[in-house]
């Protein structure tokens, strides 16, 4: 691909891959490209967050870390407010379906249903490692009890790193491309020589038009490494991986973790849930990630790249389960589909 | 500490750490500045390049990965250049130790010789995962054959992530402090408004006057994993974290790795070597790591922190042995010094 392709405007790319007939002019005009500008204000407003740095150390500024959380769910909540198409809103820092009430009215009919979790990977952000944030979008006015291998449409991954990135997976009826997951890089910034600040850069290109992920891996993400202390199989697993040589690269943040999988184009990531995993055998049973904000919409990059994401509990898909909650959790189990049907039978044995 | 004190001039705070009798003013004033600044072009740099992205993946950009660690190499050499006290360099990228032709003179009889790594992390930059970049100043006109111990006298590490941050370790003979080890962080960029270009943003932060690593640590990284499966001593280990719970996180670069200890005040690393660790017995037994760009350098942070840095072959100080040739490799284990100890116990056993 030449540097012009590259470069050429992702909007436009995106225009060829969705439906054509005026039914999702919304989506592809408001919505994608109102939170993309989303990820790019809350990059800016990170990079210019010194202070969370000294979060977790002698100097607590741990109320910092969390202002950080902060900035970034006021920016996108400003942000959905600009989109008259997204009807309904929640985030994992706010986890409850609510209408959003708009700056702008419009003649669309088209209504999504956003969830996001502004960022994530807190746990590593005092230590300037890359964290993310998840947005995925339904169809119709909530994400509850609804059918998320078809009402979930999209998830967008932002990637705040020494660039930042942005991770698009579109699973649209009626689509010219069934679907497709692609990378965005945010370019150089721009400035406008009549204002005395700095205006947001905001010219995101393609920078890899398909992202897919190989059967089988050589790379291996362990979460939730504790729980091998408690669960034979998973112990099983780990020696397996290292007796096989897998390469290990476990950044404690989802995001990045499953980002890494997607650039590499290959990987296996395992969140497992000991059997019964209602926390009653301690801390490192209880499942951790949030089926809403983290499991639904990863699960749709991942099989939007040909890979699989299941439960670890019973290999079942991630997608094939609806949503009755915001506060629902799980485990997780995703990357190439051949090497997921193989760690589930470890797993389950 | 309250927001002013944190955002107190960085370089103030330097002075008043090493040696008030003028013999350390082009360290002071030209040397550290000026690599700090650096750290803030190659962040800059790196940001715009959008295009490094995609390596890895299909559509290969592996060239535009290598430009990266070209254009962080030439502009850290454009920023030796400026600097007269830095005579000598080398870099991970050109491992031969050269006289630097300086674009203007110095009064100063201070020599310092500089090695440095441009961009530590490559294998993780095209997942847009924290990267980092070393450099290490040694005292005269040479780093080899010198005792590191003493004629080490500062490490600087540049961490490129959502932020843009840096650990300073100075172990300067006749300082006030005798060794101290921080954190930096890069404020906002600042515009001007006369300008149609953006200015890069030079504002450091203090944002930890003191970095210190515990004695013991429940976080631990495990670098070249695949070696456990020809050693039964590091799967011994392995095994030993998991069983009491250790947390894991291994980003797979060396800067963020020590820099999440850093940051958490605890941590253990290790890198270990095969026993005839020639990678006669195949590729995951030869040492990977450098001892003048990347050894030395981390040991020095990790010893000024008040931890410990050990060769896992036999336990002996990376500090400890001079420095004969640029190329040489070794492993590595650091982090709280009753930690260290336990491991190279368990390694060696």
């Amino acid at each position: 691909m030449s540097n012009q392709e590259a470069t050429a405007s992702a909007i436009d790319h995106l225009r060829t891959i969705l439906p054509q007939d005026g039914t999702r002019d919304a989506l592809i005009h408001s919505v994608i490209p109102n939170l993309l500008q989303s990820i790019a204000d809350v990059a800016q407003a990170l990079r210019n967050s010194h202070q969370v740095s000294a979060a977790g150390t002698a100097n607590t500024f741990g109320d910092d870390q969390l202002n950080v959380d902060v900035i970034a769910e006021n920016i996108i909540r400003a942000t959905i407010a600009q989109c008259p198409s997204i009807v309904t809103a929640s985030s994992e820092e706010d986890p409850i379906e609510q209408a959003v009430e708009h700056h702008a009215t419009s003649s669309s009919s088209e209504q999504y249903t956003l969830a996001f979790d502004p960022l994530d990977g807190s746990s590593i952000i005092s230590a300037n490692w890359t964290v993310g944030a998840i947005f995925s979008l339904w169809d119709g006015p909530s994400a509850l009890n609804q059918d998320p291998a078809t009402r979930q449409i999209v998830s967008i991954l932002g990637v705040f790193g020494p660039r930042t990135t942005a991770i698009v997976a579109l699973r649209v009826s009626g689509s010219p491309v069934p679907k497709t997951c692609l990378e965005l890089a945010l370019g150089p910034a721009v400035s406008n020589p009549t204002s005395a600040t700095v205006t947001t850069p905001t010219k995101w290109h393609l920078t890899a038009p398909t992202l897919t992920l190989a059967p089988r891996s050589k790379y291996f993400s362990p979460a939730n490494l504790r729980m091998a202390a408690d669960d034979p199989a998973y112990m099983t697993l780990l020696t397996s991986f290292i007796t096989r040589r897998y390469t290990l690269r476990y950044a404690g943040g989802l995001v990045p973790d499953i980002v890494h999988m997607l650039v590499q184009g290959q990987g296996v990531y395992v969140s497992p849930v000991l059997a019964g995993g209602d926390g009653s055998r301690g801390q490192a049973s209880k499942p951790k990630l949030r089926r809403l904000y983290e499991l639904c919409p990863l699960a749709l990059v991942v099989e939007c790249a040909g890979g699989a994401a299941v439960d670890p509990v019973d290999g079942t898909a991630v997608l094939a389960r609806e949503v009755k909650d915001c506060g629902e959790r799980g485990g997780l189990l995703c990357g190439g589909r051949e090497e997921v049907v193989e760690v589930v039978k470890t797993l389950l044995s």
